[in-house]
């Protein structure tokens, strides 16, 4: 290809283009898209399988831009392979319900495999692809291309030495190497050898000297990465930022649009002066070239679709976990935990956990995947939460339900991708075990205090925290409806199955568990603090309790659920172990903990938080009148 | 030390005494102790620089358990020593107000030089106290221990990753390869070449074949590592998890007491049947050497205290401060920007940022810290959030302020060492910019929406959310004379000076910034959105504007004040640019944004989620009589 101007052609309408773009938004990262434009010419138009005209065809390889802010040169590429953008679309580049947002936003129907931004989550992404490829026996590759910001960060360490050790050679990762990050060039902040570490996990490693230029090279190594037998591989490409502009090699060409006049300099320069001044201009030569590209590609058309979509018999299984038997005292991890064989028995699931398998009773009986059997249910991440949660992300866009586990205090280890999972609405179901002060011995580095809420300020996450075995059944049926990702918040010490706990009206996400004859407070509470408040019953007359596993569902409900369960008119008290600021919304006063715990029997902890039925009933009375 | 039977008589008393703790509490750890009791002793008395009776000695060699379950060795170890730790401190191992919390807790008089326990943190602890000791000038060492798990953690991988760049010979990692994590066998997880890995991020690698019982091994081996002149020195020692025991190599002996019986077993093996079985017995043999020991040791007192808290000189530079001048509008981030650049001239502050220090505006006109030259004020931590955020909590442990700023919404990607400073209480000051979806084009992967209400929900974080350059002004003035860690979040956009903007008032968290003579309806605003709430006095009379820069501080005013600004019998409403459910705490209604942003210009933004006068008028038309 390197001397075949019309390749080269191409490559630069795809610089020019996307730097008209920028400029029109007045917004944008020109830098990266100058230097990557031929490999990402290369992979689209040389290398990769896949149907403009049918996006969703699933042995399609997948690109995944994980140094997203690029993502102007994917839309350039894109619009010109023929998927659905218009020259408007382009035009309308980062402004308010384009097509064409200011980072890549997860919709496979126009090419965007998943939504990046937030450095490194991509590379992990791609590795849950190339993990759900290989169990649903896909013969593709998943493609990443990424920068130098995400290999520094942390989760891509984690996820590449998971590929290596899975030996997951259907990944290829292209690293745009420029030597350049925002805040300068490299050597002030990483000074690895790339090379040697990723030879330390397991990975081929190929590179190509001269990525602006030298397309034969970039062709010949993706050829030589799809080969690998037993590796995945990155391929470092050396690339300059801001390549052909006056700003070549320059931090300052990352962030800001060249602006019309620069922009006319790289026209010139790219095209040597055989160029059309008028911005989003595109040759005829160019048009044809990608016409007939979309027409070859249709032959694809004739391949049938696989069906991953595989056995999703979700009321099924529904009912199938509606029967398991629920006939003891569990902690609700153990409930999970016995539902979850069932769910394993009937679906298309990915559990795991992040080396707690154990302790959240996620790692039952099952075998587990290895780089050689890909087929079983189990994987162990290992110590990984971070990679766990944005692998997650990835196994669901094959409608695989990835099951992933840890403590729940641990989701500060893994926020980023649990936020990327909300903004997308990825299938993805949350195991966080050892909900509260209750973990006892452990201490508040391991007792969750803020985690729930920290949980329900995400939108479109739905937060379960059950007080017994139906309820975490109820939580299981609801979680495989909902389209989008949940979290189970579950106690590591047993609790009393309750008998008015009900696996239905809780999907109304609050509901009333026992009620007398006369209401003079309403006690709110989830989780283990529900058996707690119920104990007041026999001390206190007229108290109902609410049982509210789910606020975010409960805030669905109408004015007159809301009314008829937490009536305006009465006083009402929630009683949840971490912070109470959240409860607010739906009580008027509160009993939890607004500091960290401590370490201590949960015996001890419940004396010493006043967790127990003395210390509730010196509260009431300060709130109602108590005989 | 090999045929030193003394010696390993010494080992072999860690090791039963650490189980006999374990048994008493019937929780903990053991399978680590028993592994790395003999490197724990080599450090302690063969090794180390430090005095039990001057436990804060400037000097001293530091210690860090990252591998914080393992605590018991710790304890046992230094109660040997004669730090202030008290037979029944141990037999209160993990109880109520012990000593002896189940994981470390930062407490440097008795020898714990930070709180441990969520793997890997530890590790990331140990390069901010190498760097801090460099800038200070203070020629000693700091060890870390670490385990497998904590390897596998991104923040390791990141903060292993800038200490070779920074070519940190100071600091000496002590890795406890015993092949074993909590789920099984390594070999399920983790297959790479540690060797290599180290190697490509610029360390020295030695490595102890037999860690059990090999003394002149290790002690030979960090011996080699305080001699490294420009790099940081991993030493892989190979151990047997619950070595001795009948769970010898399993992990099962990982988290559960051995038992009495299991305990006898081990005596006998370890002390080949010459033992006492009355538990926590140690022989006087034992007891002499420690007191001998104790004696050298206080030679170390003729040794003066290095006055590493230098120059602290607060109220002068909080003097400073109230002077910059405030003539301008500007973005909160460039307000701050301003006040960094006197606080640094003045104070012993690292400033840095995660490669996004021209955008929060913390890379001012500062020198940055090289390998050469730790004097600068400046860090440039690469694109490692979570790293940054746990160095600074070494750093913070030397009295020099840290002072970290990312993006807001990338505080996903470091929660975990936000929250083991607001555990350890550790001064730390964090500048998270771009604190809304008036962040833009960028869309809603940069868009905080949920990340106010996170960081509030923190014990003993003050989180700042000033709404011009005054109360920025006032946020650095509280945060400076603060005990503990500080957030400052910080506005892209400019905002207007407001005269009625009080850095003083701002100290009670929240206070009255417009009052119309009849108070109808009280609007609460923070940061953007003051200016804004301001607006609308021009259209509707009688509604009083509170700023609210810090909710921590308002909670801890006196009732009185609470109800003079927010008095029970007036209508409320929030305006915040975040999720609402947090402020049903102060208001009766709330406006705000309970939903993921969108890529658009900031104008498009405030006009579709409705932050104008106009929809706001509309709003609290439904509230109270307009007219």
């Amino acid at each position: 290809m390197n001397n075949d101007k019309f390749i080269l052609k191409i490559i630069n309408t795809l610089r020019s283009l996307s730097m008209d773009i920028i400029d029109k938004a007045n917004s944008g990262h020109p830098g990266m898209v100058l230097g990557c434009a031929p490999m990402m010419f290369i992979l689209w138009c040389k290398i990769m399988n896949f149907n403009p005209n049918k996006p969703l065809w699933g042995c399609r390889d997948k690109f995944i831009l994980s140094n997203g802010h690029g993502c102007v040169l994917l839309y350039s590429m894109l619009y010109l392979l023929g998927y659905d953008y218009s020259l408007k679309d382009l035009k309308n580049f980062r402004q308010l319900h384009s097509k064409t947002p200011g980072h890549p936003e997860y919709n496979p129907n126009l090419g965007i495999e998943i939504s990046t931004g937030p450095l490194g989550q991509g590379i992990a992404n791609g590795v849950g692809m190339a993990i759900a490829c290989k169990k649903l026996n896909i013969n593709n590759n998943i493609f990443v291309m990424c920068g130098d910001g995400c290999l520094m960060e942390g989760v891509s360490y984690e996820a590449t030495s998971l590929a290596g050790h899975l030996q997951l050679n259907n990944l290829i990762l292209l690293y745009d190497s420029n030597n350049i990050t925002i805040d300068g060039t490299l050597d002030i902040t990483f000074s690895e050898n790339i090379k040697n570490r990723f030879i330390a996990l397991n990975w081929n490693v190929l590179d190509v000297k001269n990525g602006n230029e030298d397309f034969d090279d970039i062709y010949e190594k993706i050829l030589i990465a799809k080969k690998s037998i037993n590796k995945p591989t990155i391929i470092i490409v050396k690339t300059t930022i801001g390549y052909g502009s006056v700003l070549s090699g320059l931090s300052r060409s990352h962030g800001s649009p060249l602006g019309s006049e620069k922009t006319l300099l790289l026209k010139k320069y790219l095209f040597n002066y055989n160029y059309c001044s008028i911005p989003f201009y595109i040759d005829n030569d160019i048009k044809e070239y990608f016409s007939n590209l979309r027409t070859n590609k249709n032959i694809d058309n004739t391949i049938s679709d696989i069906e991953y979509i595989l056995n999703n018999k979700l009321d099924d299984t529904i009912q199938k976990i509606r029967e398991v038997k629920l006939d003891k005292n569990y902690s609700t991890r153990e409930s999970s935990g016995n539902i979850l064989k069932k769910l394993a028995d009937n679906l298309d699931v990915i559990i795991g956990s992040a080396d707690l398998g154990e302790s959240t009773k996620t790692q039952m009986t099952y075998d587990y995947i290895t780089k050689n059997d890909f087929r079983p249910v189990y994987l162990n991440y290992g110590v990984r939460e971070h990679a766990m949660l944005a692998i997650a992300n990835g196994i669901a866009t094959y409608n695989i339900i990835p099951i992933v586990s840890t403590f729940l205090v641990f989701i500060t280890y893994c926020l980023a991708p649990l936020r990327m999972a909300c903004m997308a609405k990825h299938k993805v179901i949350y195991i966080f075990t050892h909900d509260s002060i209750m973990v006892g011995e452990d201490g508040p580095s391991h007792q969750p205090i803020e985690s729930l809420t920290i949980l329900r300020s995400m939108p479109n996450l739905l937060t379960f925290r059950p007080c017994d075995t139906k309820e975490v059944s109820g939580s299981y049926q609801i979680a495989l409806k909902y389209d989008g990702p949940s979290a189970l918040v579950l106690s590591r010490q047993e609790l009393p199955n309750i008998s008015s706990s009900d696996m239905d009206k809780m999907k109304k996400g609050g509901y009333i568990i026992y009620e007398p004859e006369n209401v003079e407070l309403i006690i709110v509470a989830t989780g283990s603090e529900v058996s707690l408040a119920l104990e007041l019953v026999e001390y206190i007359k007229n108290i109902r309790i609410v049982s509210m596993p789910c606020c975010n569902l409960f805030d669905l409900q109408t004015d007159e659920y809301k009314e008829e369960i937490l009536p305006k008119n009465i006083k009402k008290l929630s009683i949840e172990a971490g912070i109470t600021s959240g409860w607010y919304k739906y009580v008027d006063y509160t009993f939890g903990i607004d500091d960290f715990g401590t370490s201590a029997n949960i015996n001890d902890i419940k004396e010493y938080y006043g967790f127990n039925v003395d210390k509730l009933i010196e509260l009431i009375k300060t709130i109602i009148k108590i005989e």
